[in-house]
């Protein structure tokens, strides 16, 4: 069984979900950031508690990463995406630590029919990343290219 | 020698410079996705070449993260770095290819002399992504707390 293929059209601002949840390991954390930003905070745990996070803490590249793998397998499916344009007011509000599981909640948020590319609109996903508890850890607004409906021919 | 430690007051909007190139190789694109973006056209060469991008891509979340090593190495040393807040107005303009040097161009914008929490204030970090030719391919604004000058005592 496929999924409805749903044009710019089909998608109605509020309407969302969640996602299940992924659960970073330290493992996780010290190769992202070995590899990507390797600050003492995300690469060994006596330096991270002497950092204000006061504790070892994934690389915010790594956050927005996992964050963008949830939405692909969970909001995107079954969406006629083209391309991610970009997003805006990113925001990391709390460290995210070790071995905590992390959900996205999302609903789609300002429409608008034209990106300068033919057949196409623009969508905006707002999207929160939840710790275990409830708490938002991150919070962006990500801009993607949806296709548009074709004409019936 | 050690940088003069530069406060939240020291940095001027409109200052700032430009770093060195780093060159993602074909193999590095591959790497990072295969972990954290495992779309085709970040995957694999002939499936690249039917999609949008026309041949391999680096994940814009890799670029984002290979941004930031940049700017880390490049337009942060010396400056009384407390925190990423996040960032505004990321777009991705054109795909990064393997094997194109990508060099960032920064300047300092807006200051702001709070953030909520005591002794630090936000400065805005205006960068660009150019590949070789000088083509734009990323830009976003970098949010950072920043240590205010102490109060002599």
């Amino acid at each position: 069984m496929s999924l409805p293929r749903r044009y710019w059209e089909d998608l109605r601002s509020g309407d969302g979900g969640e996602s299940p949840a992924i659960t970073p390991t330290r493992e996780d954390i010290i190769s992202f950031a070995i590899d990507y930003d390797p600050q003492p905070f995300h690469l060994d745990e006596e330096a991270a508690k002497q950092s204000l996070f006061g504790g070892l803490a994934a690389s915010g590249w790594h956050t927005a990463s996992l964050t963008f793998a949830l939405l692909r397998e969970h909001a995107l499916p079954g969406v006629a995406w083209v391309n991610n344009l970009g997003f805006n007011d990113l925001r990391w509000k709390r460290p995210v630590k070790p071995d905590i599981p992390l959900r996205v909640r999302y609903s789609w948020g300002e429409m608008l029919p034209e990106t300068g590319n033919p057949g196409t609109g623009q969508a905006t996903l707002d999207v929160q990343v939840l710790e275990g508890d409830g708490e938002v850890a991150m919070e962006m607004s990500l801009l993607i290219e949806v296709e548009r409906r074709p004409l019936e021919g």
